[in-house]
């Protein structure tokens, strides 16, 4: 069987957000299944001194504009949250759990919390509203309730960003092909490709 | 007659150099034509605090690895210089030089200096190179060496760079199609799209 895709994101991150809306349909087209994984780029961002896009001067409003309208090609709803950004802490430990223990329910997890952060403007840092939007989606509310609060489930999340940064992921969205690193969404285009191809 | 597009890049700037090789004939496809027009990066770095791709931690072994990929991909040949960045004012006074003189002589002694230095390692940063460079085109080497000392051929450059930072460039390369900017090489799939259909 082929390697699934991984891909690597943040909650709070809507270059992740217009990515996640593509990237199943795009590998399933090439017979490949996505392991989705969210990541934290506050840790990435204390090694390397990057800022959010947002908040660089210049590089801000352009941001703001290139995201409403690569959202309107793509057809996604989108609208830059108000609270900007935000900690993905417990939304990323949230999927974690459900993901050990339901790998599909965890994606329909992920993509109810990223729709509601950047297309109905919902915080989604605190515990209530991950759990609120968890019930939605069919996980148990008071299981994760008191999962949020494991120390096995938060190692579990420093595991995973740990790994990430180790393997040089410094953005969202990432993604790693049989080996090949890609980064942001303009790369979905070279991904399609180099699935199809195999690499040139 | 439609308005050319402005095409922001700087010479020590490989994803402009990738750039250059596609938006004359991208721009040609809808009866457009392309204004080039160097600025100094660092100027606006000095305002916002980027650093240059190649020396931000995790991001500089990427950023290498994504050139070489997108340079085979369209088949342009592209070596990461020994020396980089370069400052680039010498090679962009040329330029503004030779463009308020002759247009089309311009865009040629462009393309020069973006293939000696990204594909044949060469730095251009000196007059001394820029000159020979710029003798190989057809400019006069005797009148290009004075100009590139005359107050008035700095205070050119000067004024295109404040223009620049002005109208909200902060990249290279940088577009502007008929009032919509658009940055990064990866972005000309959007500049060729709102040209055909006038945007969305």
């Amino acid at each position: 069987m082929a390697n699934p895709i991984d891909f690597y994101f943040d909650f709070s991150s809507p270059y992740g957000y217009l990515a996640s809306t593509r990237i199943d349909a795009l590998a399933a087209r090439h017979g490949r299944s996505v392991f989705w994984r969210p990541i934290l780029l506050g840790a990435v961002f204390k090694i390397n001194g990057q800022q959010p896009l947002t908040s660089i001067p210049l590089k801000g409003h352009y941001t703001a504009l290139d995201l409403a309208r690569s959202a309107r090609l793509l057809k996604v709803p989108f609208k830059l949250p108000s609270k900007f950004p935000i900690g993905a802490t417990t939304p990323s430990r949230a999927f974690y759990w459900v993901h050990d223990r339901e790998p599909v329910l965890a994606k329909r997890l992920a993509q109810a919390l990223y729709t509601a952060y950047f297309s109905e403007d919902r915080d989604i840092s605190s515990p209530e509203a991950t759990v609120n939007i968890a019930a939605k989606v069919g996980v148990d509310k008071r299981e994760l309730e008191e999962a949020l609060n494991d120390p096995a489930v938060k190692e579990r999340l420093r595991a995973e960003v740990d790994a990430a940064i180790g393997r040089g992921v410094f953005g969202s969205p990432y993604f790693v092909v049989d080996g090949e690193p890609f980064w942001g969404s303009d790369r979905l285009d070279q991904v399609d490709k180099w699935l199809e191809t195999g690499g040139w």
